[in-house]
């Protein structure tokens, strides 16, 4: 397999077909197992392991062991990712420093396809495993989180920004709705930037409210949608077979 | 059957769970009859008689016939739309004279369940079947369509008042998208105008950049979405069975 999470940047306003996404939540090794085996004959591009769900988050070696494992059996692009607990992660004991060595790890060990660095993190830990992590043609996304509003388009658009310029490979916004028309402020934010963005873009409204950003968010230039497989790993998150679904009829009728 | 539409106003921010209507085009009535035999076990909640594709549009007797005919057959409500050739219809001979004569009859008659009338007609002429619908408890969708461009939100506010306040049952937009920023403002105005209006909006972005709102419309307050039967009607209809499948996943995961 290529290295990397094979997403495309768009180009012009073309209609993205977006890459489905299945997070992994277990807690160890057999509840992980027990997740990808069930998603091995589903329609699924790519795999997100949530390690902060996992309980033995101090254990590296175990960690690179289990994403090695989960890369090798289900042959498809895996995506690691600690979510902090300010970002809608659960809360674990690591300091930052911890987490960036656990990043480096999965990263020396080429364990992965890509990891998800929040923007939050200091901007020296996120050049020094940008920087290893293109020595192994690994893909960074650099991420932004708001679980409480959907902020302004400006800031949105700033958010975006900033990751292309640290050097993302790809960029991620993720908000909460308090109305319709923040689904629609993202969808719009999301097709200005894409439309001439250099690296791809993630975007999703999250919530009840922001369901039709993860169906129809490829129509307006994101690049990737999460759908729930065994659990779901943030609010709003619908099933695989569901979202399989909605993005054939897209397709079809375009 | 109760008489009218049936299509519900929209309370707050809720979504809409919007009507499916088919468009019959036949030019004859056994055109028709296949048209409407065709739908008869589907999940089509109105049907949309465009008589402007009709052969014998002066023989005003038997178009009534053929409005109680569908009606009384297909049990379902039936809307009468003389779409005029400005606004996307067939070119047919009938003056504005003409036309209103023939909503007169299938309004007099009781043949239907609601009319279409253009904004663009006279206010005199709109004015006079707004009249003779209510007495005959039919709707009257005052409708502006247009088939090139998507104006700015504000004269697609503009037109939505205009429909409110000249007395219509429902008022309706369809706007060609040149970008999928044009079907996000559609949906916009939908949004912040279904929120407080009076009485039910119907409204769509037109071809293929457009075809989400088709489907999510209900999601931002459209109460109805055309689908393609046998035939479409208006660029970028989807057929019915797949309107009717997104709509129940939109639904399940509400």
């Amino acid at each position: 397999m290529n290295k990397g999470l094979q997403l495309r940047t768009r180009k012009g306003d073309e209609t993205v077909h977006p890459k489905i996404c299945v997070p992994l939540m277990g807690k160890n090794r057999e509840a992980l197992q027990d997740e990808w085996k069930q998603l091995k004959e589903k329609t699924v591009d790519l795999l997100e392991w949530r390690v902060d769900y996992f309980e033995n988050i101090r254990d590296v070696d175990l960690i690179v062991d289990i994403a090695t494992e989960i890369q090798r059996e289900t042959k498809r692009p895996l995506l690691f990712t600690k979510r902090s607990e300010e970002e809608g992660g659960q809360a674990v004991s690591l300091n930052e420093n911890e987490v960036v060595q656990l990043y480096e790890a999965v990263i020396a060990n080429d364990a992965v396809h890509g990891v998800d660095i929040e923007l939050r993190q200091q901007e020296k830990n996120i050049h020094h495993l940008i920087e290893q992590a293109r020595n192994q043609k690994i893909d960074v996304i650099l991420s932004y989180h708001n679980f409480t509003e959907t902020p302004s388009a400006l800031l949105l658009e700033e958010k975006i920004s900033e990751a292309v310029v640290l050097g993302a490979d790809v960029a991620k916004i993720a908000v909460m709705p308090q109305s319709k028309m923040d689904v629609l402020t993202l969808l719009q934010v999301t097709e200005k930037m894409s439309h001439t963005m250099p690296i791809p873009l993630i975007s999703m409204a999250m919530g009840r409210n922001g369901m039709i950003s993860r169906l129809a968010g490829g129509l307006f230039g994101s690049a990737l949608t999460f759908a729930s497989g065994a659990q779901s790993s943030a609010p709003g998150q619908i099933p695989t077979a569901d979202v399989e679904q909605v993005l054939r009829i897209l397709k079809r009728n375009m």
